[in-house]
């Protein structure tokens, strides 16, 4: 059996019981160094098999071919595996080259939703996520959902803002943002969330430092209505207080 | 102290290990009877404080007065209580009424990430979240959101897809998006993830049948690249395999 694992943002507080009884439970354990080390305490004695950044496929290819031997193997995923995740490759590649292992795809807490309960209550209405990452989606692409989702105000969480390989993805995605929505729109920073080093920070489109985020940090655009109360960034759901 | 907690979608497996321990913790447990239900085994000699369905305002009150008096309380919501759930409520009361009470909200799964699982992998490129609900947004600011997201090609997660009260949001909302996507588009039913009736279900537009979805259900709409394989719904994140 093949379990593709969602490990949450990265405190075991926030991985949910059944992801860790399936950790607990497989003979092997599949995936990037970075993930293998929060579950450490969890896999001793247990098959490790890991590959570099970027190893996906190779990663998945290895996954399923244990899985093939009879073994209960786990390849694992930070955040929920299904949201730019492990989940689809794996079963992808199970489907193209004919493998019929039983599969099973563990949801996790994904990095937006623990940003978001660090920040307050940012994604009260209807929001949505876009990767700035254009590794594989076309730039294009991007800039046009990004464009629509500022026009019909969603509150927007940006996944892999920054990173040294695409410097101004980042500046060019706000610039979208602002021929919608206000510099003055609330703007929530969640970096290394349930993690060590850990950052929370509510801002400004105005006011955001371009320079403090990177890969590891969640980027969430307040709608028009999104305020800040007690130090917390609030998107209203609608009631009548 | 005040936790706001998200219990997932409905079975203590996908409960986070931080809600878990949180709901034994507390003194006091604030929530609609379904939800008490959830959890009931892991509550029992606690206070309980339930109101019926659209009893938030009071149930959030009612929380924030007993974390006034000194004790611990939980105030507990289905899937994440950050998304369409109690927590921004209970922030935006504290915050108006002046109570400084210390607030914690506990993340969880949301019914999009468990049907998402259950489904395959549909959620594997940039996605938005819409609630057909026109109680607290106006209909026509849904309808531009859902024209956008169907425009630019977002896979759709409906929440609060159809009720008795509004038998035909649904159905408005499939034909906007048909404007954009074609009716062959793949569409994945979550009804009940993670509870004793799950059904979960992978169509097409024009195959979906309404009468099926009620307001336990997600339904996710793929984008022009999600396809069917082995049974499960998959969003390709696109790599070339």
């Amino acid at each position: 059996m093949l379990y593709i694992v969602g490990l949450g943002p990265g405190s075991q507080q926030l991985m949910t019981q059944e992801a860790i009884e399936t950790i607990k439970k497989v003979d092997t354990i599949v995936g990037y160094i970075t993930y293998i080390h929060l579950v450490e305490d969890m896999i001793k004695g247990k098959d490790i098999v890991t590959t570099g950044m970027r190893g996906e496929i190779e990663r998945s290819k290895k996954a399923i071919e244990i899985a093939e031997t009879g073994k209960d193997v786990a390849i694992i995923s930070s955040g929920d595996a299904g949201i730019y995740g492990m989940a689809g490759l794996v079963l992808e590649m199970a489907a193209k080259e004919d493998k019929h292992v039983d599969i099973k795809v563990i949801p996790g807490v994904t990095a937006s939703i623990a940003a978001a309960a660090a920040l307050g209550a940012p994604l009260m209405n209807d929001f949505c996520h876009i990767s700035l990452s254009d590794l594989m989606t076309p730039w294009d692409v991007i800039k046009d959902r990004l464009d629509a989702a500022a026009k019909s105000d969603f509150v927007i969480c940006l996944y892999n803002p920054r990173s040294k390989g695409r410097p101004n993805n980042l500046r060019e995605a706000l610039n979208i943002i602002l021929k919608y929505k206000s510099e003055d729109t609330v703007v929530g920073i969640g970096k290394d969330v349930a993690r060590k080093h850990e950052i929370d920070k509510i801002t400004t489109i105005k006011d955001l430092d371009e320079t403090e985020i990177n890969m590891t940090t969640i980027v969430i655009v307040g709608n028009k209505n999104t305020y800040v109360a007690d130090g917390r960034m609030i998107t209203p759901r609608g009631y009548t207080l």
